[in-house]
């Protein structure tokens, strides 16, 4: 079976209850999520064997984070249990025109201040198949950004491929203190697949804002200029987003690929549940395409399903097969009661 | 008071919570339903006498069934207790681009397995002005379908008219391994009142697919068919959906009385909360404009408002009174708070 | 700090669960409110210094209310605890085809049965800015309406401006038994802002129907007529609604200042959470744009922001920020997660 | 089957979640109660035929009411809807060394404001076996303790026995400014079995306090002066209880017949549940062990067995069978699971 | 690690909340359980390696089983996804005099109807250190009876020692028609190390019941019998328990070698939280001290303390670590919060 | 009214529901806590004047707790918003023979990490009748224990009295890296009431370890070195706790003078809702008898009911009025419902 190794970190994701503002009720919805650990969970579902590297607290809720990895059917075996907090986020969900609302509190995680060689990369990426980063990780600390370029340059070495999601968080970075295009753009070098949107791209590879013109047509401008930089990426991929409110909104995807441009049909999403993790889960669906050897506007069309499924479900993962996500691919008829 | 008498299983339906797919969370919203069952209690929140002729188990659970039918004020009297377990079904709601599901477990139940001969069909019809059933029953199981088969003999010899919901549930009749169409065809002899879409009458009632057309004049091709082969037919009742997504629809409704066909305009429902029991709401609000003496399209327009509303409700029973409705009907303004 | 003072009653709130009906489920969510109540509250979250002058029972509940004065800013040093009972209402949420209900149970509280002379007026206005009130008060009890009249004649003496929603609540009046526009016209001469929509100034202000016209016409033929009768009025303001459901809605606003008639833009709402206390979130709102002194348009646009927000929340309560209303009085981007 | 008859209020019951005190959490748990309606519940599900007589509000929450009869059993065409509120109580439980604590809100109910000649006592008792009515009814208001006046003479003058549970309500007597003595005395000459103990026999039935002595003694006392004064009394029975703390309490129950005292043994309860509705349930015991026809200390046994079991349950019903209460009453394991 | 290999069935546990009798709330609360599944997670949670071999339905359901399987750390490579229905048991709480009660609706499971052949024991128990089986097995249909017999022996064939838990349930044996004994007779040829009460083994496995004498006495008696007719049984392993009321309870345990009777202290449990699945922590504890090497009193003391800790834990399963079982063990201060 | 002035830091409390281990659901009870914080609030339910100094994240979860400051009618205007994060706690109950378990996640929080500087004492005290501090905020950081001896300098030169409670946490500590002893010991020369128990004492105050003996023995030995080496101490109090099992306790508590030791008698709690906060519950009812100008027995009478009532409610706060803890100190009945 196709081996996934992803690295990050874990949070706890603490959600007022409903559309409820912060504390109108003494209840938090109380699941896990990370963006790496979003990636894997899915793929996990969809049948593959995955990995998550990452450091949890040496106590009772790292433990549960623990349980919520075997749960999803991730190999527990590669967390390190170390000193620190567990890291979490706070969430209140959006609706109609007030915007939902994340606040990240995840400084002096067990994450975070787990020293670069905590984790054996080697005996990790034994076996693996693919090694999925993402931008995040280079953002919480030093010695997480120091874990993530020695992973993936190991990752290249053994010549198995990274995808990279950037998932730019300005708010981190600045916490950090670094700059973001120093620590990214060397990173590049070892990655096959990018995630990324022109304005995070722009925000942290040291791209140059591309002329006025549609956002598909900045897009290829953007992806061309970081395909030429970077040799080893074969393909560069983004979503796009159109909202009409917090529960009606629009979506559609595009990726390059060093000569054609390629854009799917967008779908409408009403009555929209949760969309935190809907970018994670459109990652998994486009590297599930990727393993099965699809074509690239196959693989978009395939990753904007599972996308849009998202929507429909709380909490950070997609829980869906991919039978479910063929369904809404092939357009089925969302009000059919399946018996 | 207009008596009305219905033959069909109770089930106990369990529901994963808000749209959580299930056991995201330890707990399932536990409340009844059964097709025969919800057209009772909104035909009992509107006023009339109703009765329901089942079979329950004999312990805790059966009872809590009881008291729910006492709850509706449908009259527990003609309950036979069994042995057998409670049928059940699970259900997942849907969300916008991903639909329902209900898995049924029905398998076993004290309906299931009750012997044809328990019921007292002669008691249980003295006095009754209607008698109402659906094909559920007759696919459950070989029993079911016999008591099911005589009690309608019984009240079409008595006079009583007699109205049947197709409801073809294909996975029960599979499992079954009976012919739907032998067991079925025979019924319709005795059935005044039918509720049947085009798609069911032709996987169950050994009717001809028809022609390609619109909806509308498939459904009269298939109607004026099955009225031409059942005398005793009055009227064949269609309703027909079109979702944009699982939470946005529309719905009309069609009646074809052996002359004209009868269509109302669309109703749009935005923000569904729950569609479960909404053909059974229909049946109902059908049902109320014919002991009403109201025409065909004052009973389908009745009808398609009690449909509509039901889809406002949680749970698979119309909690909705005649005023209710009639304000649904004579287009009321929904953005109003009545105080 | 602008002081603002309001009288009214506080009630408490008793909503089932999400979109059931009454008692499906054995739970009612308790939360509190009240006109006057509501808008006070929005003030103390935009943070002005407010004071709620209301009579509470003296026991537990009463106490429960005044602590959710407390917790929302309001100061609680001019609530009387008074003989009777907590004033509340029950409340049952719409949804799309189906409209919300409201049942008040106000009678007999001690809002309603406390003496006029219970309030120390003079001590109450003493440092007050603003003094806002609604006709709600004037339809409870006789004697809540001579506190009332009492109320505005003194804050008139002292120069402290007067608003007043009207809130015709026609329930109230007719188990009331006595006239409203004899009580609400002499009041007028008290107030400088009055909010107030042609319906509800025809059957309470004893103001002729305008002649046939678009909605805006009409009320602006009412409030001239309005202005020229009360000549301490500065300006009339109401509110639009139309409602495709339950759910989705537009809503926009007006004012007319004696010579010209200010319209905003209409905000489509999709998905509403919850619009009761959505005119008391744009009283608030346009209270505050005139305490900024900023435009007649510029407080239209961000009490209607505001009003917005509210069907957003949960409760009566509007419970945000400044900067929260002018990021949607900016168009901001609702579909974006704040992070 | 027997046929017993109540009359008195239902109120809807609010109570603060789990060991919460009020508003802790914006929840009420909303259930129904009241103690004739208690008794009633009880028979019912015992298997009697019961109806309650009582006037509920003509809207939604009367209606809900009415539904939580027919969710019991009880015949619910005794009901009269009327104008006027649902009567209410607030309820916290107490926990350990905290008291639990119960504020009434039932003034201006439909029950209290309903004309004594709303009910037509002489259809309603016709086919009755037996009358309960309890000492609240004629505290609520002057009209409903004529209509019990009136209800009790007509069971009396057709030789339906008549229990009375005192049941003295100190707060109500107070605020409805009457003196209960002058109501309650002339009742008790058409009541069978009187349900009262010490302190509230003294305290409303113009009884002289008794000499010191152990509580059995002094309930001897008290029962001998009122069997003496009322002829017509067969037995005058009364529970006694010690409490540990809130949640680990003892009780037990003397009846004294004219001639002897019988007394059961002590029952232990800990942990307790709910004990709201204790008293009405061994009330509903009572009354079967005497439609039985058991001897006087079977009837107490039965009955302190059901009142035990009431404090599992939470709610003010006693949601037990006859089998279950005997198992209680023979001693039982407790500890056993039932499979 | 050692490695222990379970075979049984997965139930979907359906509670009703807290103390309430079932249906009082329309909410069951829904979690997973059975016997041989419940010894092995708690194994799990001590850090063995564990294997459950079962069949679950091939459904949502039965996949929802699986994740529960994985979020307890036990391997679920040895699930046969099969057709048939998800087993279940309805479970109401006891409370002071109220016993608890299980309704087992499991007939027609994937469980009960696969076949003996599905399961491939040789690679199965390849590895196997110990191979656990309750008598639930044998009593749920005659082809699980089968699967256990052959799965039994062959462990015996590899020298794989055997643990049997007698769990005689009367109610399944009953619907069975077959006779326990000689299914279970045959049985203890293969087994090592047995759980069984006086009472069960008497039921059924063809054992004279004892004389009269204390329990501890009766058990040694029954224990010999056993250990001479069965050649292979190192030990006969059984819990008591004395309840006050279904919330205060003592236990206590011991066990007969074949030389000695080794007997523990008991321990009281006060305010008992869930005491379903203590017998089963039980069995954990026990083989745990046995993979450990301890004496038997020691696997006992270990054994009772799991048990005892179970009881405060919502749900089958008991999650507890071996330093928290071993602090109980130690006599640790209950009343102090650990931080 | 007397003014009390508190400093210490607020926390998020996060409660696994119920007797549930953390995650068996996923939710969090979501209230807020601290030592100070809770002896303030309960002394604000008492009706004093109280401001808690303190120092709060500046978004919304800090806002938050703002709210629930002013909801318990503490003063919030001595709050500094700042940089950092919202400190909070992990709780588990514990439940017979389980224990409580807590865990602390408080370092980088918003108070910890808050320079000495930004409070400004001398307009904080001033007006101060007493001051209030505990150990915690010695041991958070160094920053807050540097604001703490400046503050409780200031207040000795304004002859503010001043009370600690030692509330010796050791994992704080040991993580600081800081002598508990050197930092803690020059506090006591500003204090005027400290409340610490024996073993507390021996570890962070450099006290000899007390001769073997009884516990009050050591009690009164420890607090005459403490009263002999500074002598502004006026008082030693301490509580004492005795545990059946973590629902089952006795408590009692005792005062050394300098002269006698006095001693309560022992309170005995059964079903404990939640002892979180007890030891504040205390510490605010010492105070107030303080205040009043009670003997010390009496002191310690009241303050010692008042931690029995805050056993039976959850949450951190005793939400408790002085008649309610009056009562339970003349030793009402806690089994009767007040009415």
């Amino acid at each position: 079976m196709t081996v996934i190794v992803g690295f990050g970190e874990m949070l706890l994701r603490l959600k007022s209850p409903g559309a409820e503002r912060f504390f109108q009720s003494p209840q938090l919805e109380a699941t896990f999520g990370g963006a790496e650990f979003n990636v894997l969970a899915s793929l996990s579902h969809f049948g593959y064997d995955t990995r998550l590297v990452t450091a949890l607290p040496a106590q009772s809720i790292g433990a549960a984070a623990r349980t919520e990895l075997q749960r999803h059917g991730i190999a527990p075996g590669f967390v390190v249990a170390a000193p620190g907090r567990m890291g979490l986020y706070y969430y209140e969900a959006g609706s109609n025109l007030r915007g939902a609302q994340v606040i990240y509190d995840r400084e002096g995680s067990a994450f975070a201040t787990a020293a670069a060689g905590v984790y054996s990369w080697s005996g990790v990426l034994d076996g693996a198949d693919w090694f999925h980063v993402t931008g995040i990780s280079a953002a919480v600390s030093a010695s997480s950004a120091k874990a993530m370029t020695e992973s993936m340059a190991q990752a290249a070495d053994k010549n198995i491929p990274v995808s990279l999601d950037l998932n730019y968080r300005k708010h981190l970075w600045d916490r950090a203190g670094r700059d973001a295009a120093s620590v990214m753009v060397p990173l590049l070098d070892h990655v096959t697949v990018l995630f990324a949107g022109v304005d995070d791209a722009v925000a942290c590879l040291d791209i140059a804002p591309p002329p006025e013109g549609t956002a598909l047509e900045q897009f290829r401008t953007v992806a061309q200029q970081l395909m030429a930089r970077h040799p080893r990426l074969a393909v560069v991929v983004a979503t796009f987003r159109e909202a009409r409110s917090a529960d009606d909104q629009s979506i559609w995807a595009a990726a390059y690929d060093g000569t054609d441009l390629l854009v799917t049909e967008p779908l409408v999403l009403r009555d929209i549940v949760d969309r935190i993790g809907a970018g994670d889960a459109f990652v998994a669906g486009y590297l599930h395409g990727t393993f099965c050897g699809r074509s690239i506007l196959e693989r978009l069309a395939f990753a904007l399903s599972a996308d849009a499924l998202k929507h429909s479900i709380p909490g950070d993962v997609n829980l869906v097969t991919i039978p479910e996500v063929k369904a809404v691919m092939h357009g089925h008829d969302p009000g059919r009661v399946k018996r």
